[in-house]
């Protein structure tokens, strides 16, 4: 099957001209068949705080009442997706900006929670693996902005590691898929205060052993969860890394690599 | 050939979240293929005066600084653009909101004019048709944004009356293209301030004839000059008047036709 990369960034390299610009040379420098996922960054929260909107966060995800889902709307799938496709364009990158909602790409329903509710936040359904296979054979390379629809007329705000999982898992029956999650940190690691002490590879018995004797940080063990998730619906690799360090990431030189060995 | 509607819907409907939903139910329910072209409305200027950023306007085009740029990328191309194409997927009608960066199917130019700095606005250099005809050719029915790309990673303000033709006349190769401009009123009136004098069809004599006699309201002159330039680029048929009629302005039963007869 031919690869395909399915690269996920997070706020802080969004959120800094000089890096993202760096990234998306090194991005758009990535041979074969990729697809990016952006987060949000910090200003969604400085436009909100400028329009007198209060910002709730519970467990890192935001509460999305109507006037924030308007603003995470304008900012991930206007103003940080567009602004990533026309950098990509620059760099010879034939750049396709999408949400959930274009083409049904993403189908989501607002999430029912017993205890919390989440507002407009959308847990995926079904992702449209014929059309994003089609475009992508077009030589198109997709970036997704963290937004989602549940095919009623309503946008959801979803969560970026979520959106790069579920389209790297539905896509891994057609092509060979690499999921790299790109965060602060140079990879998952020993000790949470010392960025040498990055662990290359984690198999299932390994992550055991890590987690029994509470090595993990707490924050990584939802993405080590879903790191698992995917390899057992079919992804080929999943790594964990910084950025900035995209090809060494690519080429399994750096970085935390998950897998079902 | 085969028929291809290009429909240009102006900010006024956008404002009105009734007349918005209105012309959405039509515009889902109209055949065959099509292209929806949105302007702006009065949410980028909102959002302006609360970010505290002062709008400039210059014969009624917005002279688009850094950070104007930044807002009507945000309110275009991610509010406006996404809430449409909710709305519409949520009407069986599956829709694609894209800018001119996406796939490169806008490419434009920073104006660049003797005595006025427009700022960050674009004029149109060329529609990217093949990557288009493919995407109708998928059943997308496509809705795009007036924010164009230069191709070196600067994003660019385009009025959308102008990307409707630009788009419109490129297609005219591949379709039998009828192009629909919506605005406040029913169509071109004899008299500006009575609803109930809509001229019904206007060719080059007739239009020579009004213009002559001054019986065109001046802000129509541009728009009537630009729908005879469509018609002589291939373009079959411009028809001007009120969104909220669109399914008759389609039928040609209403609004002002401009033909080359």
């Amino acid at each position: 099957m031919e690869p395909l990369l399915v690269i996920k960034i997070g706020g802080n390299i969004i959120d800094d001209d000089e890096k993202l610009s760096s990234f998306l040379q090194d991005y758009a420098a990535l041979e074969g068949k990729k697809i990016l996922v952006h987060g949000g960054g910090k200003l969604a929260t400085r436009l909100a705080g400028l329009m007198g909107i209060e910002q709730k966060l519970i467990d890192g995800r935001r509460i999305t009442n109507a006037e924030t889902l308007k603003i995470v709307t304008m900012v991930y799938a206007g103003y940080v997706n567009k602004q990533i496709v026309a950098k990509l364009q620059s760099l010879n990158c034939n750049a396709m900006g999408l949400c959930g909602a274009d083409g049904d790409t993403i189908l989501a329903h607002k999430r029912n929670h017993p205890v919390i509710d989440y507002g407009f936040v959308g847990d995926v359904d079904e992702i449209n693996t014929e059309l994003i296979r089609n475009l992508l054979q077009q030589n198109l390379d997709l970036v997704f902005a963290p937004i989602t629809h549940d095919q009623q007329g309503q946008l959801l705000n979803t969560n970026a590691d979520t959106i790069a999982q579920e389209i790297a898992k539905s896509l891994s029956g057609f092509f060979e898929v690499s999921l790299i999650y790109s965060f602060e940190k140079p990879g998952v690691l020993l000790d949470a205060e010392d960025d040498n002490t990055v662990i290359p590879a984690i198999g299932p018995a390994y992550y055991k052993t890590l987690k029994s004797k509470q090595k993990i940080f707490a924050g990584m063990i939802p993405k080590l969860d879903n790191a698992f998730a995917a390899l057992n619906s079919g992804v080929k690799k999943v790594v964990i890394g910084q950025a900035e360090d995209i090809r060494n990431l690519v080429a399994g030189n750096s970085g935390t690599t998950i897998n079902n060995d």
